[in-house]
C-alpha cells in the first residue's frame, strides 16, 4: 500500500523540504503523515513549523545533514538505523535534538552506538578516580593570616611534589627515588629468603646438608614429588619438617645487608607517608584512599616484626606458641610492598582500574571457569582411577590447570574414560578463555590509550600556553 | 566501446534525473539502455513510469540515496557493491525496494552483508529460544467461573515469581534463595568425597593408612604414577584396590551435617519443581522442555539413593552385586544439579545459546582436532618408543594433551622423529585453537551485547512508562 | 603559495565544474593547472573535451561520485587518499577509468586497498583450484556414433556422482556411504594397534606379561621415563626390545574382524578408484591429480601387506632382514587413509587451500619458531645442566616445547640462568605465535566465508531458476 | 537558549553560505557568532574574507566537503568530531588548513585519528633505518683521476651486490649463496655438540659409558631429576660433573667434517665482512652500524677459538685454570652466528623493529609479568610447602612458568591454598599475554604490510619505467 500511496501522489506538489545545514532533503507529504502514530520532535508541528523558512518554503535546520538522513529514513520506514561511521557523542547529541530516544534505536545499529558510550562513560569515571578531591587540596583562604598562608602553599607543593611526577623536574627526581626505594624493599624482601644471604650457623647449616644426604631424605623426595597427593597419615612427617623450618627461618638472623637495606626503606616510607599526611588537605580523606591504605599496610608488619624481634625474641624461637602461626601471615603482609609498585608504574593502575571497569566480564570468565572446574572435577572423580582424583575438591585444582592449559602433569587421567573427560576439559577450557579474553582486552587498551590521550594532551596545551 | 558511447553522447540532452529523497543523480541514456539484460524494479518501465515526476521531469523516489548510489552503479557497471557504513537489515529493506537479489551482490561485498544478516537472524532465533510459550501461560478465560479464574491468576503470578527475577522484587529475591540453595547443594556434593567429611570409623582408617604404609603402596606408586602406560597384567591390583575403593566409600556413612543439608535441598527442589508444574499452562510442553528435564535429573538421583539407603542398604555394601557397577553412574548423575547453576547465571545460558548458534563453527573446531588427533597418534605411533605409545588409540590422549599445548608430561616423544612430529602437533594445535576460537567469540559477543540490549531496552521502556 | 593563489583568484568566474553522476564538484583553474606535472587522465585535455558539456558550462561524467572525491582532492593536493568505506575491486575499476595506478595511492590507504585486492585474487585462485578441468568432462561430441555418444553422458553422470554431492539425491547417499567407508577404514587402522584387537595366542601373552613383571622391566621404566636423555650405550637394550616389539607386532595375525573390514574397504576404494579413472575425461590430468594420488598412496599399502602376507609371510617373521626396517614405513603409509577425509569434509579442504595461500605467513611463522629454537637451544646448551641439555640439538625439542607452551616437562632448565633462559622463550613464544596466528586467521575466515557464499549463491541461483 | 534563538532568526536572510569543492554549507549567522570565543581559521574575519566570492554571495573553498562539515559541527556545538572514514595524513591536512589542532579533537575521536598519524610515524621512523646512508654511498666526484672514478664505481657495484639482493640477477644469487652458508655455520655449531659427531676415542667412551652404567649414574639420576630443587650441598656432586663434562668436550677433537665447514665459513664471512668494509663509504658508519658488528661478533670467537687451538691446546684440558670459565662464554658467543640470520631474512629484521616500535607495550607486559611474578611467588612461598618452594627468587621460575601456561611440573603446589594461589596465577597469566599481545600484533601486521606495500611499490615503479 505505501508504494501505490507514494506512487499515485506523483503530481510534484506535495513535496516537502527539509534544508539540514545546507543539504536538501526531499519527501512526500504522504509519507510523512503515514507515519505519525510515533512520536518525536519531527511529528510535533509546533516543532516544525518554529524551523519553517516561508521565502524558501522549506524547514531549515541547522544541524549535521548525516544523522538526518537516519532521522528521515526512520520517519519512513519507522525503523530507525545509524550511520557507522559516526561516533557516539555525536549521535546522542543529534539524536537528543531530533527527539529519538536510545530504545528507537534498532539491535543491529544499537550495539556499536552503546558501546561508545559506554566507553565516554567509562572514561569519565577513570577521570574522577584518577583525580580524587584530597589529590589537589583546595586553597582554604579564609584566615588572613599570612603565617598560615605561607603554611598552606608550602604544603600544597610538598603534595604535588609528592604526588605528581610532572608537576616539576624535582618531582620527577624525586618519583624515581621513591621507585628505588620500593625496588629495593622488594629485592631485600625477595633476597631474605634465599638462601645466599641464610647467615645461620654452619653447624646447624651442617646438619641440613647432613640430613639431607640421608637416608630419609630419599623418602621425602619419593614421598612429597612422585606426583601422588599425600596421604593423611604420610603428611605428619612433613608438617613436623615445614614447622622445623620456619622455626629455622626465623630463629635465623636476618643479614646484615638486608636489615640495613630493609631499616632505611622504612624510615624513607614512613617518612613519606608522615610527609604526605601532613599535607593532604582532607586528611580523613586520605587516610580512608586506597593507596594510603596500601602504604600502610605495607609499613606496619616490618614495624611489628621489628618490636618482637627487639622486645620479645623468646616468641619467635618458642615452639608450641600460638604466634608461630600467626608469623607466616604476617611475612605474607610484607608481599604488601609490591603493591606500592602499582602506584608508581602507570601501566599497572591502568590495568587496575581495567580490571574494575572490567568487573562484569571478569566476573563471567570466572563464573565459566569456576563451573567448568565445579563440573569436570566431579565427572573425572567418577570416571578416573579414585587413586589420584582422591574426592572432587581435590579435583578442582586439577580440572583449573587443565583448562588454563598450564597442565602441570602432577595430576592426569589414566583411565580411558578420564582421558575423555581431560580433552573435553581443555577444549572447553581453551573456549573459556578465548571467549572472554578478548572482550577484557578491549577495555585495556581504550583505557591506556585515553590516558595516553590525557597525558599527551595536557603536554600540548602546557607547549601551546 | 561504453566509454565512447558516453562521450560521444555528450549533446546534453539524453541525461535521465534521479531525484532520491532530495539527492539528484544524473546519468545517460545510453548507460540505461546499455545493461537492459539484467532485470531488476529500475530496468522494467512501468514501475519507472509510475515514479516520474512530469513537472520536474525527473524520477522522484521518497527512499535513502545512500543506497540507490550502488544501485545506479550497478546500473552502470552491472556489478552491485554495497556501502561498507549501513547495517544489513537497512540494506535489505532497500534492495528489496530496488528488486535487487542477494545473489546480485559481489562477493567482496556480500560477506558483511551476509554476516550481519545472519546475526539478526540467529539472534530472531535467541528471542525465540528464550521466550518460549510454555514460559508465558496464556489467560484461557472460556471457562466463567470466577473460582477458576481467580486460581488461574494466582497461577500466573507464582509462575512468574518463581521463573522471571524482573518480574517483582520478591520474584528476585526468590532468585537468590533459589540460588544459595543450589550452591549448598553443589557444596554437600563436592563435600561428600572430601576426607573432612569422612566419618567412616577411625580402625578402617588406620587399616587403610597402615596399608598406605606398607610395602605394596610403594610398588602401587611406582606402577601408576612412574607416566608410564599400565599393562594389563599389573592393572589387576588397581582394579582391586579401585573396588576396595568404592566399597569403602559406599559403606562409609554420609556426614550428618551433609546428609541434612542434602535433604533440604531434596525438598526445596522437589517443591520447587511440583509448585512449578502446577502453574505451567500446557504441562506437557514444561515437563519435555530442557529446564524440567535437568531439573528432573537433578533430583531423581537423590531420590534413587534414599530408597537404597533406607529399604537396601545391603546393595550398597554386598561384593560382587550388579549394583556396584551401577553406583557410580548413579552417582554421577547427581553432578547434573551443576547445570541448574546455568539457568540461574546469565552469562551461562548465552554461552549455551552461543555454543549451539555456533554448533558450525564449534564442530568444524572439533573435527580439525579429531583429524589432527588421528594423523599423529598414528604418526608418533610408528616413530616413536612402542613403550609409550603402547597404541594408536593410546596415543590420541597425547595427540590432544599436545595439540591443547595442555602438555601434561605423562606420554611424550623421546626419539628425534618422534620430537618432530612432537613440534609438528603442537604448532598444529596452536594453528587449530587460533582458526576456531575467533569466529566462536565473536558470536559470543554478538550475543552477549544483545541480551544487554533487551534488558537495557525493557529497563527503559519501564522506567519511561 | 597556493593558498595566496586560491584567495587571489576569487574572482569567481575561473571556476571548474564537474559533474560526476549528478554530484557537482567545484574547484579552481588556479588549482587545476597548478598540478599539471602528475600525469593521469584528468589531465589529459583530449580526455577533458570528450566529456565536456557545452550546453551546461560542465565536465559531466556517468561515475560514481564518491571515489572523484578522492581524485579531485589528489589533482589538488597531489597525495591520492581512498574513501574507506568502499571495497577493493570497486575502488580499483574506478581508478582504472581516472587513469591512476596503484602505485599513486597513499601507504595510509594502499594497505586495506591491497588487502582487499589481494583476497580477491587468492578467492578467484580458490575457485580455479575447486575445479579443475578434469572434474568437468566436455563432452567430446565429434564422433558420431550413438553408442560412443550415449557412452559418454553415462560417463558423465558417473563422474559427477562420484564426485559433486549437490549433484543429486544418489550423489549425497554416495558421498555419506564413502565417508562411512573412510571412518571404518580409519577405525580397523586404530583398532589394529590395540590390545583389545590383539590375538596373538595366550603363551606369548603370557610371556609378555611375564617378562614386564620380572626384573628388567623395572629397569626399563627407570631408563626411559625419568625424564632423563637416554645415553647412547643405555639406548641398546630397548633397540632390542623395540626389535622384538616389531616382530610380536607383525608376527601376531590380524583381529578376523578388522581383515574383514579392511578387505571390505580395500575392495570398496579400488572400485571406486578405477570408476573414477574410467570416467575421468583427461585421465592422465586425473592420475596427477592430487587427489587420486592420494586415494592410490592409502590403497597400495594395503596391497603390498596383502601381498607379502599371502606369498611370503616368512618375511614378516624372520629376523635380521631388511625387511623387517621396510615394515614401519609401510605401515605408516597407511596413515595416509585418514587424508581421504580431507576430500570430503568441506572444512578440511578449505583448511587445505588456506595453508597454502598462506604459505608465506605459514613460513613466517615457522622461520621465527626455527631461530627461535636455534637461538634459545644454543644458549641453554650452555647456560644449564649438560646432563639435561646434552647438546643442542636435543635443545631443539625443550625450545620448542617451551615455546609452544606445551611444556611437558620431560626437560626443565634447573639452573638460575637456564630458567631465566627458559623465562626469555616462552615469553618470546608467546609473542611469535601471538604475533603469526592473526594473519593466518584472517585468510581462514575470508576463504570459509567465500565457500559459504559460493555454496549459498549456487543453492539460491538453482531455487531462483 | 541557542534553539531559541535559531527558530526565532528564520528570517531567512541571514543564512551564511559555504562553497566547499562544490558542496554547499548554509549555517546561520547566529550560529557563527556564538561560538566565536574558541579561536581557529574561520572565526578570523581576514581568512573569511579572503575566501569570499562576492559575485555568487557565498565563501569559495577549494577543499575536500568532508572534513568542512565536521568544521562546521565545530562550529555549531564547540565539539570537533572527526569522519572515521578519512585516514590520519588526510585529516592532518585538512585540519592544518582550517586551523584546528590535535588538542581540540574530541576524546572519541581523537583515538583512531592518533593511532593513524603515530603509524605514519613509526613508518617514516622505519624507513629511516631500513635505509641507513651509509648503505648507500653517495658518489665523491670531487677527485678527476678517472682511476679513482672507477675503483668508485666498481665499489659501488659490489656493496650493492653485497647487500640489496634486488639489485642485480648476481645480487640475489649472492644473497642465497650467503644464507647457505650462513646455515651451515649454524649446522655446524649446533651438530658439534651433538654425538653423532664425537670422535672423541673409543676408551673414553667406553668409560663414560661405564661410568653411566655404574652404581652413581643412578644417584645422579634421582638426584638431578626427581624434579626437586637441590640442595647447595648436594649441587657440590654435579659441579664436578659439570667441570668433568666440559673438560671431556673441550679436549674432544672436532669432526673434521665440521672442522672443515667451520674454516670454509670462517674464510667466507671474513672475506665478505673485508670487501664490505673497504666498499662501504663512511667506513666508520659501517663499523660502528648493527649489522657490522653482530657480523664481527660472529667471526671473532672462531679467531680467538682457533688460535687457542692451535697455539695454546693445553689452556683447553687443564684443569683448574680460569680460562676454563671463560669458554663457556666463547662458545656461547659462537651462538651469535643465528644473529646473521635476521639480516638475510626480511621477516626477522621486520619482527626487529616491530619490537623496538613496539618498545612501550613490551616493556608494559614484561612489568606487568614481572610485578605478577613477583607477587605470586611471594605468596606462593608463604602458603606452600617450603620443600618446593624453597625461597621467594625460587619461585619466580614456578611463577613465571605458571602465568606463561608453560607448566613444566617441575614446581606445583601441593597444599589447598597453594593450589588457589596457582590458580589464580595462571588467570592472571592468561589476561596478562592476552592483554599486550594484540598490540604488539598490531604493530607487527602494520610494519610487515607497509615493508610489502614498498617492495611492491618498487617492483611496480621498475615495470612501469
Ligand atoms: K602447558
Ligand atoms: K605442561
Amino acid at each position: 500500500p505505501p508504494e501505490d500511496v507514494r506512487a499515485a501522489s506523483q503530481s510534484g506538489d506535495d513535496r516537502v523540504y527539509f534544508n539540514v545545514g545546507g543539504v536538501v532533503f526531499q519527501t512526500l507529504e504522504a509519507t510523512i503523515k503515514h507515519l505519525r502514530n510515533k512520536k518525536f520532535k519531527l511529528t510535533d508541528p509546533d516543532f516544525l513549523s518554529r524551523y519553517y523558512d516561508y521565502g524558501r518554503r522549506e524547514y531549515f535546520f541547522d544541524r549535521d545533514p548525516e544523522v538526518f538522513r537516519s532521522v528521515l529514513n526512520y520517519w519512513r520506514t519507522g525503523r530507525l538505523h545509524l550511520p557507522a561511521s559516526m561516533c557516539g557523542p555525536q549521535l546522542k547529541e543529534e539524536l537528543d535534538f531530533w527527539g529519538l530516544r536510545e530504545v528507537d534505536i534498532e539491535p543491529c545499529c544499537w550495539n556499536s552506538f552503546n558501546q561508545s558510550m559506554q566507553t565516554v562513560t567509562s572514561l569519565k569515571q577513570l577521570e574522577i578516580d584518577r583525580n580524587p578531591s584530597y589529590m589537589h587540596p583546595t586553597e582554604e583562604m579564609s584566615d588572613t593570616t599570612n603565617t598560615s598562608r605561607l603554611c598552606h602553599v608550602a604544603r600544597l607543593h610538598l603534595w604535588n611534589l609528592l604526588t605528581d611526577p610532572s608537576y616539576s623536574k624535582a618531582a620527577k627526581i624525586y618519583a624515581y627515588v621513591s621507585l628505588v626505594f620500593v625496588l629495593l624493599a622488594i629485592f631485600s624482601f625477595c633476597a631474605s629468603t634465599h638462601k645466599l644471604f641464610d647467615i645461620s650457623d654452619g653447624s646447624s647449616n651442617l646438619t641440613n646438608s647432613g640430613s639431607e644426604n640421608s637416608q630419609d631424605i630419599n623418602i621425602n623426595i619419593s614421598a612429597n614429588h612422585s606426583k601422588l597427593h599425600q596421604k593423611p597419615t604420610t603428611t605428619s612427617t612433613p608438617n613436623i619438617n615445614l614447622q622445623k623450618h620456619w622455626q629455622d627461618s626465623f630463629s635465623s638472623r636476618i643479614h646484615p645487608a638486608l636489615f640495613f637495606i630493609d631499616i632505611i626503606c622504612l624510615v624513607f616510607f614512613t617518612v613519606e607517608y608522615l610527609v604526605k599526611f601532613i599535607c593532604a588537605s582532607p586528611r580523613c580523606q586520605f587516610v580512608t584512599s586506597i593507596t594510603a591504605v596500601i602504604d600502610l599496610l605495607a609499613i606496619l608488619p616490618d614495624y611489628l616484626e621489628l618490636l618482637l624481634y627487639l622486645f620479645a625474641p623468646e616468641l619467635l624461637v618458642k615452639e608450641n606458641t600460638g604466634i608461630i602461626d600467626f608469623m607466616p601471615f604476617l611475612r605474607l603482609m610484607r608481599a604488601f610492598r609490591i603493591f606500592r609498585l602499582i602506584r608508581r608504574v602507570p601501566g599497572l593502575w591502568i590495568m587496575m582500574y581495567t580490571l574494575r571497569a572490567s568487573f562484569k566480564e571478569l566476573s563471567l570468565m570466572l563464573v565459566f571457569l569456576l563451573v567448568g572446574t565445579l563440573l569436570f572435577a566431579s565427572i573425572i572423580f567418577f570416571v578416573d582411577d579414585p587413586k589420584i582424583f582422591t574426592s572432587i575438591p581435590h579435583g578442582f585444582w586439577w580440572a583449573i590447570v587443565t583448562m588454563t592449559t598450564v597442565g602441570y602433569g602432577d595430576m592426569a587421567p589414566v583411565t580411558a574414560w578420564g582421558q575423555i573427560v581431560g580433552s573435553v576439559t581443555a577444549i572447553c577450557g581453551v573456549l573459556i578463555v578465548g571467549f572472554t579474553i578478548p572482550s577484557l582486552v578491549n577495555n585495556f587498551i581504550t583505557y591506556y590509550n585515553h590516558i595516553e590521550f590525557v597525558v599527551q594532551k595536557e603536554r600540548l596545551l602546557k607547549i601551546l600556553a
